[in-house]
């Protein structure tokens, strides 16, 4: 578990995309974002107050989370001062890049000798059980959907957002290295052995309060011939009492797969349903979330509303509508 | 990739079922076999000539692979003192022990003054590429099961055998311990990082002759909440043409899952060819294959010729009737 709350590291970020991970502790656990860290010609900002390392240690910042990409995946040595600086003036270091802190010998020395922790959330951290398949308390909703990057990760926060607004109990359960980074804590799931892969997501959503919902974070997809049973472990390790399906309309082609189409809509509602009751004979789907970023408002209203219509589900873009009829249709579940 | 032939190692072996790893090697590649290693108390034979290690050295053996499970999970001192003499005498170690000889300091040290080999076949020695999909030349035929350990790499080991006692051109693709140690070569898939699991498939089974089959040993099931999303990586990363359905028709619950029964025959058909088709639209399931060895000859060729009438497919215990009618059923696809 990452201490919270952070600095976050934007270094040298020629913009703001390269920031992506900076941008989504902003915008989803602000209140983990005392500020941020920025080196001379970064690009990206976001909108935090920026601080030297000792004003966000005054201010209470515990670990540096490094909230950008690199560039030509290696630490360069104005980073590696920086987070060496970090290290003796008491900061933890935490860190999705590819290339490990771990793999860092003066910052390994640093952290040992000040004993300071470094977290490499690619990498698991404890040893994962084998799952055992049993019913657990509590609820689960999981996002799956007809491709890789479609908007699974922003559904479950936003979900989780609008279900602590209304005072209900959520936790969003992150499987991969942004949403670690983003609420401190989860399973890198696709960096997990493979016969432990389902045993990982069963510890990372133990038995709960009959009214909690866990909101697990979606990987891959059922039908993507790369990474598909990543996707199938969180079905059968997450034992989700309801699915949203997830979609990006304007895409031809899978992620990084030129020669397969995607599914539709109804193909993964199928599959979904098919495979994921095996674990829960109760399964529903419950709504429908769309990317509609590459569309305009009224292409992006036109098309939610045939697939509405289609599917007799609540079908909405969070990004554009919010998530409350998602949460209505999870609510409406009892 | 293990050099062979082999001496097989016995140890003490308690019975001859703690040398299962030995008899497979005896059984599927005789030839790999130039004899057997006994300690005193050894309560299993291969039916082998017993060598020291310098007769089985001008027999030509160049590698002891252990063929016997350990007792509690240790290397006992005087199994290490053998492997020890077998590495200064020129021998290389394979083992699919939990246990790794890469963990034995003594055994590591050895082997690297003496520019020996060890094989740990539970750890992936090579970094697999991230699967891409692309549709390969030959053929595969995939073994998916009903549940894990109901004979679905006995089943791609007869049908390689028969094929090869035919003249066919067939390789069998060894994707567990006991495969891999019994052929010298393949994938510890369980043991492959998540993202790399269709990848370690596509790479274990390349392009070859269109008239070649890679016969692809099975792992787990897909309807096995534990090692699902495993068995979904080889149907997606193998690309099957023909799919053999594997059975064991006594047993009351999934093997580790007292909550879990067992899918019928039809529900394991229609799930497997589901999945299957999006990596291959030509997909077919060609026959059954069933473990009947808990059951008398009678009442095993009722069930078979019930299932078979049932299902319509060619349904065998191979152990008891042989693979002929599967390898007629691959090539009648052509």
């Amino acid at each position: 578990m990452i201490k919270t709350p952070y600095l976050l590291f934007l270094g040298d970020a020629p913009d703001q995309l390269a920031a992506k991970v900076a941008q989504g502790i902003k915008d989803w656990r602000p209140e983990f974002a005392v500020g941020q860290f920025r080196m001379d010609g970064c690009k990206a900002d976001m909108g935090l107050t920026d601080m030297t390392l000792d004003e966000a240690k005054a201010a209470g910042a515990r670990t540096l989370v490094i909230g950008v990409a690199n560039r030509g995946g290696v630490i360069s040595p104005a980073w590696r001062h920086v987070l060496a600086e970090a290290l003796l003036k008491g900061f933890d270091l935490a860190s999705g890049l590819h290339n490990l802190l771990a793999d860092e010998p003066e910052l390994v020395e640093i952290a040992k000798a000040e004993g300071r922790e470094l977290h490499d959330v690619r990498v698991p951290e404890i040893d994962y059980p084998i799952a055992n398949g049993r019913k657990r308390t509590g609820k689960r909703c999981l996002a799956v959907g007809t491709d890789c990057s479609v908007g699974k990760m922003y559904t479950a926060l936003a979900m989780d957002a609008e279900m602590q607004k209304r005072g209900m109990k959520s936790t969003f359960r992150a499987t991969g290295q942004t949403g670690i980074l983003i609420t401190g804590d989860g399973v890198p799931l696709d960096a997990v052995i493979a016969d432990f892969m389902a045993g990982a997501v069963e510890w990372l959503t133990p038995d709960n309060d009959a009214d909690h919902w866990d909101l697990i974070e979606g990987q891959g997809s059922l039908f993507h011939a790369s990474f598909s049973g990543v996707t199938l472990a969180l079905v059968h390790g997450g034992q989700p009492d309801a699915l949203i399906l997830c979609h990006e309309p304007t895409r031809d082609h899978m992620r990084g797969l030129p020669d397969y189409t995607l599914p539709s809509l109804e193909e993964l509602r199928d599959v979904a349903m098919l495979l994921a009751k095996r674990v829960n004979p109760d399964v529903q789907v419950v709504g429908i979330s769309v990317n509609t970023q590459h569309m305009s408002d009224a292409e992006s209203a036109a098309y939610l509303a045939e697939v509405e219509a289609r599917m007799g589900l609540p079908t909405v873009d969070p990004f554009r509508n919010g998530s409350g009829r998602l949460v209505d249709a999870l609510s409406a579940l009892g």
